[in-house]
């Protein structure tokens, strides 16, 4: 059992090509005794945004808190509290903040984690 | 891709043998491509809760409003917005409403869903 506070967790900036003012927490993980799949939230500046990229692993987001967009391959989406979102295997996507920010979790399996 | 709002789901009540006042939407899972993990929301009415038990799959929540708490085998943890959690394999657990009724998301490989 693992039950944790958002704020008592670190937040780092993240170091991926692409990436602007972002920052994570992770906040499940395997070394958190998790068996299949990380739990991270991520923080986004105004203006910030993930690297435009697609790979192997999906990912299952929440919007938390502030508003941006999800861009794909082909569209943009509005993202805000009350939108959650799966990005396929191999889909194209970058997480985009608007003027106020944006933090969403995003959960991955392991293996697409760092 | 999938991109979705909460209130786009319906609410379903939860079967199980032991919830009271407990409705789940399932906002991703194995029917939307998801390779490994279903997302679902549960909702709590005031005094609601999810039934005691433990089982071999993990649990990965996140509260998304309104408050109550975590039991455990040990102990009662109190829950709102901010806290997330993991239950791991076997640990005995129970959601339980305060006043307010409670909303959570729960993540669960999709073996552990229905």
């Amino acid at each position: 059992m693992r039950i944790v506070e958002l704020q008592q967790v670190d937040a780092e900036p993240v170091q991926m090509e692409g990436a602007r003012g972002a920052r994570v927490r992770v906040l499940i993980g395997q070394e958190h005794g998790a068996p299949g799949f990380t739990m991270r939230l991520f923080e986004l500046e105004p203006g910030g945004h993930t690297p435009r990229h697609h790979h192997a692993h999906e990912h299952e987001i929440i919007v938390e808190s502030g508003s941006g967009t999800l861009l794909t391959a082909e569209t943009e989406h509005p993202l805000a509290p009350g939108t959650v979102a799966l990005v396929g295997p191999d889909e194209e996507h970058q997480f985009r903040a608007g003027e106020e920010g944006m933090r969403f979790f995003c959960l991955v399996p392991h293996a697409g984690h760092r």
